[in-house]
């Protein structure tokens, strides 16, 4: 059993729903480890990651619902202070989660034909993101 | 330190809130590991996993949460390409999340007495479904 | 590779929302693990865990959130049958989710520096708390 901790780079845009799934698959093939976990975790409060099925469509139903259930334009006491305009960025992230745990086996992620792992930027500007892949695995 | 995976199979209707505590708790009865974590995780984009305490008021609580906020007869644009009916399924099972770590010690899963582990079918087809449980402990 | 079973001890009112995140830490130090996984877990249906930036304006914004989105004083079956008040504190607790896992390597968590780990007290009367924290790691 051994711990192995890498890293995902992107460069993000308000809004990016980035499909990671390639990225994590392809880390865990690197290793030699047959069966496990990876651990996918955004370093940060305004990012968030989930699985979905990664399709045009959905990817707009699921901002929708964002900015039906957490709009941008209510009052958020974030705001009042720090005047940086993302305060439901911040709501988002905290109901989404940053953490998100896969098994796999065979070398190859459980995940079913039309589940993507997703990493969802939720910040109100561009963002250098540096997402944690760590596996776990023997 | 081991890895051991296995499946929980279930046959599910559209709604269906199934308690599957005993099961991961009897896969890591069945294992000799005596501390570590259980992996649950559902391979596809329309179920979930998460706890609650499991009594018919909070499952009839929980689907109308579902309904309220992610209501099944907006538009959503998946249906608008695909047409089959579930733009709701996937986005509530965004927001719920695929998997749920729960830790065990002295072979048995560190739950709450009111605390049960549960699948939630939120497809709007009967399904079968192969969930994923990952122990890794020593 | 080893496995640590800890505890972080608290008692909480109603609506509290707790920054653990220097008790996680320390108690990954006090391993003499470098690399691994802190999974964080509330046994318990009236708590959750997961992160945001801990100031007094989020504090605010998601205590507003959750009364928005899953209000008190809806009708709840739970309320109906066992009278005691928390309807909305299970469905707050099964959306936001028991269990965070969040990495560490050189003997820290890796934290967003604006990113803290938190509790959140859900349920309408006082509680005394006993948070799992399983260390995983080498």
């Amino acid at each position: 059993m051994t711990i192995i901790t890498k890293n995902i780079s992107l460069q993000t845009n308000e809004g990016d729903i980035i499909d990671i799934t390639r990225d994590v698959d392809q880390l865990v093939r690197d290793t030699d480890l047959r069966a496990g976990i990876a651990v996918i975790f955004v370093s940060g409060s305004t990012g968030a990651i989930t699985t979905i099925e990664y399709e045009p469509g959905l990817l707009k139903d699921i901002s929708d619902a964002l900015e039906r259930l957490m709009p941008r334009n209510i009052k958020y006491m974030h705001e009042l202070r720090w005047h940086d305009g993302n305060g439901h960025s911040h709501i988002r992230a905290s109901f989404l989660g940053p953490s998100l745990t896969v098994p796999f086996k065979d070398k190859r992620l459980i995940l079913g034909t039309w589940q993507q792992i997703i990493f969802l930027e939720l910040d109100n500007k561009p963002r250098s993101r540096n997402l944690i892949v760590q596996i776990i695995g023997e």
